[in-house]
Parts: structure tokens; sequence; C-alpha cells
């Protein structure tokens, strides 16, 4: 008798002789090739797709041909008219059979360790693992002889078919299973968590699983509707987090619930509501059922994660500023009051410490510091930065009050970033002449057709605007608008006892006030001090690489964030943007579920610095008021960009003549 | 320097020698002497109580003094004036020093492990080892330099004082942290359950710990509170089962959901109820706070185990008669709609067939014929009888539908077990004249001080009546009321066409007609042949033990139960009456974590037997109509009791009249 066929899978590699007419998924999974498939090798799923060689593969020693696997089937013949997907040149594994040498091709899209697409070339890559998987199986109906309950042969099916061990269910689930099964006729899909939850249980064949990041900030909260099984965004979508109502900031909500008894109760009901809606309007967008989310992540601030979560957080609000807990919390979602699938689960990662939150574990999860080689800054702007430090020896974080400036509040003409903000400003270095960029609009201020609706200034057009008034020297080093530019352009007025630079004439009129200038040299500084007091602790001068996280962190141009000191120096070129990094370590978390044991071990390895009790903390603020630092050097900044030399103002200031005055 | 001072602590007899001035609870701790604490030696709890032994110790070769220990402490002295347990030959081990050689006795009541007491001296050992354990901890103030949360901190003290390895808690826990922490100035006692979930947290010291057993029958619930700190059952109560007005028998009551759909939410929702009410009444009657029980244990029968769980329970009103589940269920008791702790949770013993529910999986428990050398008959008799068989090779199960006639139903002066009802008859050989005992009177009727309020006959005096009938030559061994005795008796009367037997006469007139004793038979038959079956299986003609379960199975007298053949013939010494063995089952779960291991692994050993659909159970069941039986000796009853020859009635009997006159 002549050998078994030879049978090689790529891109594994994996090679094995096979019987003639055993099937390809038969062989795959005796080779422990990763092929992807819900049904079990019944052909309902289409996912066992893979590609069978044509030609001589002399690599092998072998020639595949497509008549080496038998015949198109019935079922795949009915699966092809309805799934586009399942092209011409693709089998069912499941339906295949060898019946000569053969070279198959694993498509991407057939494994299920799929490698999830990432915009950003420098971003860790997410493998497609998620806690929840689908299994459909087909149970032996009960039997006089046979006294096991449905659970049980329910369990012994998945044992069989599926390789699962011993499950456990709740009670909710022992509830359905009488009439999903009857429904089904004793054939199911179950949905199982973490391989040892027999988390639902579907009649029939049910192909549909999807999971929810969400990140609750402080003021925006965004949703990311995701398919488990190839690890798509389907849907986004973000809203204001009607919190916003009972205070700006965390702390004045903090302060609301601690003046209003049960204050905690109604914000954490109408944060879980922006969430339900969210996640109504993200599955009506992709057309999914919200019965088929049984998974959402979800990260926050501390004081996010406690109101979410139903803890009260007035203890937050003051020194020690203790977590409830900072582990990981994994709970029903119906404890968080969401209205997806009575057996859908949430997972809320875990804290760092009191002021840095799961965001910031979400920041870490999606940056990955800790897997670095390089020295790395992550810094997730907000009202409180949050800022790491590290590489894959020692990762520290701290947060740091940066206040809202940076997002436009407390800045006079400051406006959240919508249609009519100003986001990108030029001065000219000669004239003094501003030119702008605003949002919803494509043109520059000063190009034809630019259409002249402007409604204020957003922070990362505040950023440049200082940025720019420092590198055409209308501010000094020290922040001082400098009243000598007052006789040299129209643009540098007088206001009261100091001096503002005129960034738009007209309705409404835009100003940058010395006041604005001030915020947000407090704002930059308070960042910046974060920063270096982990660069001491690390005992570096410098970073390698730095990573401007959060929506704010996105928007600005790296090199004005520099020249304003914010960040320390470093090459421009290794200076990025991130987005929002915390809803994407959320999306990890959903679509890895060893992300969640990673990150629940890197929070503990992490070393928090708390910077309010921090002495050098108040050193490293005064002396990054100073644009961009008072005594650091800042040799690559330089090479990109001609900084002014240090001077003191050489005109009038409302700040000098106030000076004067006091001492007279 | 002299050696350090030899301690001996009895009964373990560990020993070791230790420092001057080692605590003794230390001394214990490191020796593994199995001392009780709650309080983890801060003299708060009283339990680490010891006897210093006083006098000389040959075998010890020691002299032991209570000098050899400390003073009376300042703490000892307040707990004595409080504490009338703390008598004065004891000290607390966590605050006696060792000051010279010592013989130290630890009490049963200061072990941790203590023996729980049960009145029959046959009966399994109960070791107190309860899931629920009660930790007093003092917590690490939350620190500017210390981000763990409360939680993680809590954690950190239990491993540190307790050797608490890593803990989950669940929602409701981390929201109720802060204030537990704060109110008990991070002094707290911790509820763990199992070792691994925290449970409960209350402020301070808290040294309340009690859990509830619970028997759900169809007809009644009994309820046992137990301390689980001691053992003991502080309350009992019992209640009739409100499910009855749905139906007195479970099918009749699978038969209302069924034709009244959302019934069984109704049944789920009353029976809930009486649970509650039951709680209510024994924590009221012991004094015991409600959010004090933190631990319930249920067992019931197939369809009382799904109405529990709010299961529909329609599926077992028809073969196969499949279970949702037949393993364990634990889960909270809020889940059942019970409010005891928000933090309480609920087990419910696993099934072992469809018609073999928890209830005879508690039995197990109670009665250990899985642990027997002899071969054991347990017989749980109830509407549906369950039986076992076994010893520690092999166990066997099922259930035989004996239909309520033991009960007191469809007997025409049946009634409940109640004053007035019947509960003992003789007979007299001669005279065929009738004495009885009622319930509620305790003297016979042919005593004096009788008070003469009869009402009806109950299961054990009809069970009495037709057994004595029997003895009489009244009814034959095929159960014919004899027509020949009227002559004879006024007692024996005509009835319609066959004869029946006046117990008593009066206002009521109480009777046992010829359909009352074709009752029993069917009965007794039914049970019979459910326990000929097993033996079959089993390979054997005789049993060593018969153990009677059951609150009916206790009030018989066994010996009236053998001469009716309910049972096989045994040794009358080694027949006995187990009481409730059901809910002694859930008392042993309840108290002891191991034995809920074991009855799920021992209910997957035993090997169900489904009587509906075994040929010979027939054959057996005609056989068994007979009194004791018709073929099957009963050599050890026949040494107890003189049976009459077998005979056919001597007179006209109804039956007889009946089938001459068809022939005719």
């Amino acid at each position: 008798m002549a050998d078994n066929p030879l049978v090689v899978f790529t891109p594994s590699g994996r090679r094995g002789r096979f019987a003639l007419g055993t099937p390809l998924l038969t062989a795959a999974r005796q080779l422990g090739v990763d092929i992807d498939s819900v049904c079990g090798g019944r052909a309902l799923c289409g996912r066992c797709q893979v590609v069978v060689g044509e030609g001589s593969y002399p690599k092998h020693g072998i020639e595949s041909r497509p008549d080496h696997v038998g015949g198109e089937t019935e079922v795949e013949r009915r699966l092809r008219a309805r799934n586009r997907k399942f092209a011409a040149d693709r089998r069912l594994s499941c339906q295949a059979v060898i019946r000569g040498d053969l070279v198959i091709d694993v498509p991407a899209d057939s494994q299920v360790h799929k490698q999830v697409v990432r915009k950003r070339a420098e971003a860790r890559r997410i493998e497609l693992d998620p806690i929840v998987t689908l299994h459909y199986v087909e149970v032996d109906q009960p039997d006089m002889h046979d006294p096991a309950g449905h659970f049980e042969r329910l369990k012994r099916a998945l044992a069989r078919e599926w390789g699962l061990g011993d499950l456990t269910a709740d009670l909710q689930v022992l509830q359905s299973l009488h009439e999903a099964l009857t429904k089904g006729e004793f054939k199911v899909t179950v949905a199982v968590r973490g391989g040892a939850r027999l988390l639902h249980v579907e009649p029939g064949f049910h192909d549909q699983l999807f999971g929810l990041a969400i990140d609750v900030g402080s003021t925006t909260i965004a949703a990311h509707l995701c398919n488990l099984q190839t690890g798509d965004v389907v849907a986004a979508a973000g809203a204001m987090n009607p919190q916003i109502r009972f205070g700006e900031d965390l702390m004045s909500r903090v302060s609301y619930v601690m003046m209003n008894p049960g204050g905690d109760k109604e914000l954490t009901r109408v944060v879980r509501a922006a969430i339900q809606s969210l996640a109504e309007e993200t599955a009506r967008e992709a057309g999914v059922a919200l019965s088929d989310i049984l998974e959402i992540v979800l990260v926050g601030n501390p004081i996010m994660h406690h109101l979410i979560l139903g803890i009260d957080p007035t203890p937050l609000g003051g020194a020690p500023f203790p977590l409830a807990t900072d582990g990981a919390v994994d709970l029903w979602a119906s404890e968080l009051d969401l209205r997806l699938n009575r057996d859908t689960r949430a997972y809320v990662l875990p804290c760092i410490a009191g002021h840095v939150g799961a965001d910031a574990a979400g920041v870490v999860l999606s940056e990955s510091p800790h897997q670095s080689d390089e020295l790395m800054l992550v810094v997730d702007v907000g009202t409180n930065a949050e800022i790491v430090l590290g590489n894959k020896h020692k990762v520290l974080a701290c947060s740091s009050p940066t206040g809202p400036a940076f997002e436009g509040a407390q800045i006079s003409a400051g406006q959240r970033a919508a249609p009519g903000a100003i986001e990108r400003i030029r001065i000219d270095r000669a004239t003094l002449e501003p030119r702008f960029k605003v949002i919803g609009c494509d043109v520059w201020s000063d190009e034809p057709g630019f259409n002249g609706h402007v409604t204020g200034i957003c922070g990362s057009g505040i950023i440049e605007a200082i940025a720019e008034m420092y590198l055409s020297g209308i501010i000094n080093q020290d922040g001082v608008v400098d009243g000598a530019f007052a006789e040299r352009s129209p643009r540098v007025i007088a206001d009261g006892r100091t001096f503002s630079y005129v960034v738009h004439e007209g309705e409404p009129r835009l100003v940058i006030t010395q006041n604005d200038v001030r915020q947000i040299q407090l704002a930059k500084a308070a960042l910046y001090a974060g920063a270096r007091l982990l660069m001491d602790q690390m005992g570096v001068n410098t970073v390698d690489r730095i990573v401007l996280a959060g929506a704010f962190g996105s928007h600005i141009d790296v090199m004005y964030a520099m020249v304003l000191g914010m960040i320390p120096d470093c090459d421009l070129a290794k200076v990025s943007a991130a987005g929002n990094a915390a809803g994407t370590g959320a999306r990890i978390a959903l679509l890895n579920k060893a992300a969640r044991a990673e990150i629940e071990t890197v929070v503990h390895r992490i070393e928090k610095v708390e910077t309010a009790i921090e002495p050098r903390f108040q050193e490293h603020f005064v002396g990054a008021m100073a644009l961009p630092h008072k005594t650091a050097p800042y040799p690559n900044l330089a090479k990109a960009v001609t900084l002014p030399a240090p001077k003191a103002a050489t005109g009038p200031s409302g700040e000098a003549a106030q000076r004067r005055r006091r001492r007279g």
C-alpha cells in the first residue's frame, strides 16, 4: 500500500500524512493548525475556509491539485450562493476530504487567532482571542436510561465536541436551558466565557457575538462595538457625559455628592443611562441585536470607575484618596443597570492608584511601555493628566492636576473642539498678523474659500496661539505679553493692566489675554513637573519616545506642545499622538483575554508616584512655568525651530507696572 | 541557660518547647493544635479557652502548674465578668503566656473542628467546618504612600493575620467597604466563604454567624437555624407548604402549571415566601438578626428543587423527566427572593435523577450508605418513596410511586398527624376489640384518663390497624376483610359489598374499609417492589440494615412496617427510623463544607434505576400485594411475631361475592 497523502498547511508549515477521505478540518486539528469554526465541522458557519494549492511544491516535494480534495459538496454550493465571502477558490475544510497530496493555505480570516489591524505602525499587535467564544453543539436528548440533567448533558456534549472542561452555569442559564434545548431540538449554540462558564445558550445555530468597549471620560463617553469573531469595530459613537450638569470637572462632581446625600446614585444613574444609549446607538447603526452583545469592557478615571460601579466616590475627593479597589472588577452588565443580554458580563480594568485610574491602565495596555525596549513617556492629557514613564524593566506612573485649560475651559476665548473653533494658528514673525484654521473649514483664514465662521478657540488652537506668540516674541520666556509690541502691531492691545493678542477681529472678537497665557503656563508646568518627577525617579534626563494620548493629545501639533514645554525634549520623529488610547486599551481587553491578565499583573508592577506629597513636584513646577523651560535644555526642539533668546519684556506689562506700584 | 519550658497540648498530644513569655495560642498554632479564634488573639472573642493542668504528669515527665502561665490579665477579668462560659479554671490561650512546663487541655468547645452531637448513636459524626468563617482583622489605613485600594489592603491584612490567599469580592461588597472600614476605624470582621470569597464585612468585632438548613417537602417545609460557630440548632420550625392550595401532590401541582401558563412563577413565589417566613420565625425565636444568617442550604424533591430555583418543573411531569441540572447549585439567597443579608449565599444539594431529588441526596448524606460496610436499605417514605440501597462499594437508588396513602390521604378515616389522630392500635386476638393511642393524649384508650378526643387515623395508625387486622386474622394474606368475622364481632361489619373494621364507635365513627386496605397494599407493594428491584440489581436477597427516613418513617413501629411487608425481612434490631434525614443532610452540608464535595461526588457514583421502565418492577409489585409477601420469606419477622398461616377468606367477602356473581 502506498503512503497516505502528505498534507502541508501554510502559513504554519505544519504537515502530516492522513488516510484518504479524512476531512481537512480533522487533519488540521490533529496537527494543531489554527482554523476557526463555530459549528464544529457541520458546514453551518462557513468559517473554516481554506485555499487549496495548485501546482508543484518543490519545497515540500509534492504536487497539490484542487482535485486532490473531494468535489464541492451540496452544502458548500448552498453556502456559496448566500455567502459572498466564500470565494470560488476556497473550500470548507470540514467538507473537503483528502484524496491526494495537498498544500493547504489557511487565510488570515479563517484563523481563530487573527491579528486585528491597527492604524499606527508602531502600535502593539492585537491577537483576536476574546474571553467569550461560541460553540455549536448537538446535545443528547434526555432518556429514561440517562438521568443526567440538561446542563450535564450539554456539558458532556461540549466536552466531547469541543474539549471543554467542567463548566459552571448561573441560575439564569439553568432557568433558560429547557426552553433553548427544546426550541433548538437539542441543537444549540452556547457562549462560553473564559473556557469555564456557560454564559448563554441560543437555540439552533447562532453565529453572532459582539462586545462593547467603553471609555468613560469626565467630559465624553466613547463606545466601540466590536465583532468578537472578526475583531472589527462595527460601530463607534460618542456622547457627552451627562454628569456634566452636576459639575464640569471631577472635583465639582465629588463636591456635588458631598453636598447632596445620595447624589452619587444620581450620577451613577445618568452615566449608566448614557452607556446604555451608546450601546443602543451603536447596535442600531451596525444592525446588531443588543442581545448579541455578550461582553463589555469599561475604563474610566477613578471617580468615573467608582460612579459606574455604584461606589460612593466621596473618599476619592480628599487625601489619601483611597480606592474601594484597585483590582479589575468582573460582574454582570445587569449589575450596572445595562439592558443588553441578561447574560452579558462586564469587565472593568484595574486602577493604578487613587488618581491614576482604569483609563490609565487602558493607556498602558494600548501603548505598552512595559513591553518597550525604549524608555517611553506616555501622557494622557485631560483635566488630570495621567503620566506613565517606563520600559520593559520598570514602569512609573503619576497624575498631575493640569486643570481644564488644555480643554479650553478658563480661557477667555476657549471653547470645545466643534465647528467654528480655531484649531491651528500661525503668526507672521514680521507683521505679527495671524492666520488660522477653523474646525469645519478646509482652508486657512487667508486663503480663498474661507467661510469666516469663527466662534472661539479650542485647546489645540490655544496651544498653537501661545506657542506662536512666544516664537514671535510677543510673549517672553516667562509668558509676559510684551507691551512694547503694541506700538508695532494693532494685534497687541492694552487690556486693563496687561496686554492681549487679538487673534480674530469681528464677531466674536477673540483675544489671548495675559491670564489665558498664565492658565496654560500653569497647566503645562503641572504636566511637565509630573513627567519630570517620574524621570527623576527613573534617574534619567531624557526619554526615547513620547506618546500623547487622549482626544486632545491627538489634535495638537507635537512640535508646539514641545515649544510650550508641556513635554520634555525628545526627537520630534519619536513624539506621536495615540488618540483615545484608554478606549483602545478597553478594546484590547475586549478582544484578547490574555490582555486582562497582563494588565492586572502590570498595574501591580507599576510604581506609583504621588505628586501631591512629593516636595520636588513644586520645584519642578516652578521651573516649568517658563517657555519651554527655565533651565532644561531642548536640543532636539532647537533643531526643528528657532527658539527666541531669553529676554525680559522690553516694554511695559501690566504685571511689571503692578510690581512697580507695590514697590512705590 | 536551661531548656525552654515544655508544653504539651491534650487531647492532641502535640508538644514543643517555647521561649518564656510565648502566648499559649502562638505555641498552639506553631504546633498545629486546633484552637478556635475569631479575633485572631486579641481577647475579644473568648473562644480560645484552655484548661491549665495542675500536678505531676509522669507520662510527659513534667509538672504543670497554673502559676506556670502568667497571671490573669485585665481583659480576661473583664471577659470573665460578662461571659459565664468562661469558667474559673479556664484561661484565654491568647493571654496566658508560658512561664514553665505545662500540660494544656483544649476542651471540645474550644476546638475549631468540634464534633457536632447527634442523638442517634449509629449516625455519622459531623465535624463542624462550615463553608463560611469569621475573621476579625485590623486593616492598614489608607496612606498617600500606599495606593492600594480598601479591598487590597483588607486582603493584605487577611493574608498576614489569617493566612488567607487571594480572595474575590462581589460588587455589593466592594460598594460597602469604605463605610464598613471607616465605621470600624479599620477594624472589621469579615465572613469568608470557601476560603476564597470575601462574602461580607462588618465594622468592628462581630461574633455572630448563623446558617439555615431547609427541607422543602411537598407537604411541609422544615427549617433549622444553626449557629455556625458551635454547630448547635438554635431554633427549628416547620410550616405547611403553601403550594398545597395548587394541588395536594406533586403531579397535581405540575398539572396546575401546565394548565395555567406562568403558574410556575406563582408556585415559586409562595414557596419562597414560606421559606422567608420560616427564616424570620426561627431567627426571632433564637434572637438572631436575619443579617447574621450568611448561608442557607436547601433540599427538596426534583419538583420542589425546580420551583424553588424558579425553573419551570413542567418537563418533570412526563417521561423522560429531564432535570434542568442534576448538579449542586450555588447562588445568592437574594436570587431566591430571600431577604436575609444582602451577602447571604444559598447552596442546593445535587439531585440524583429526575425522580430522586436533592432530598434523597440529603438522606444519603445523613445516613451515608456509601460509607457503610453493611448493606443498607434507606427508604424515605413519602408520596414518592425514595429508596437507596448500598454500601461503600456500590450504591443504587430509585423512586417508587407509593401515592399518598401512607400519609392518610385516600384513606376513609385518614388525617394528618395532629392532635386527635389515632397513631397506635392494638387488636385483641380473641375479642377483636381495639385499643389505641391518640396524638395529644398520653394514655391508651382503655386506660384511666383517656380524654376521648378522637378525630381520625394518621399514617402510622393506619399501618398498625391493618397490620393488627392481619395478625388477628380479620384480613387474610391477600388483604381481603373476612366477612366470617362479622358473626364473631360487632367490629366487623358489612359495608356495601365488602366488609369493614370499626376502630372507633362514636363521633366520628372511624372504620378501616376494604378499600383502605387496598390503598395501603398498593402503596406498600410499590415501596417493596422498588426496594426489591434494587436488591435484584445488587444481586442480593437480604439486606443488613434498614433505615426508615421521613417524618412518617420515624413515627411508625418498624415491626408493623415489616408485618405489612413495606420493607424486606431484616433483623428488627437493625431496622431504625432516622426522622427527617433529608433535613439532616441539609444541616450536615451547612455545618461541614467537605460534605458538599462529598455528596456531589457520591451522587455521580449512585446508579439510578428507573422503576417506570423496568419490567420486573411490575412483577415485584404484584407479588408484594400480599401480606407481608406472597413468596418472600420473613424469618426475622417470624421470630418477633406470630404470623397467621396463609388461608383464603373463610366467610363471604364483598370481593368474593362479586367474583361469584361474575361467574354466575
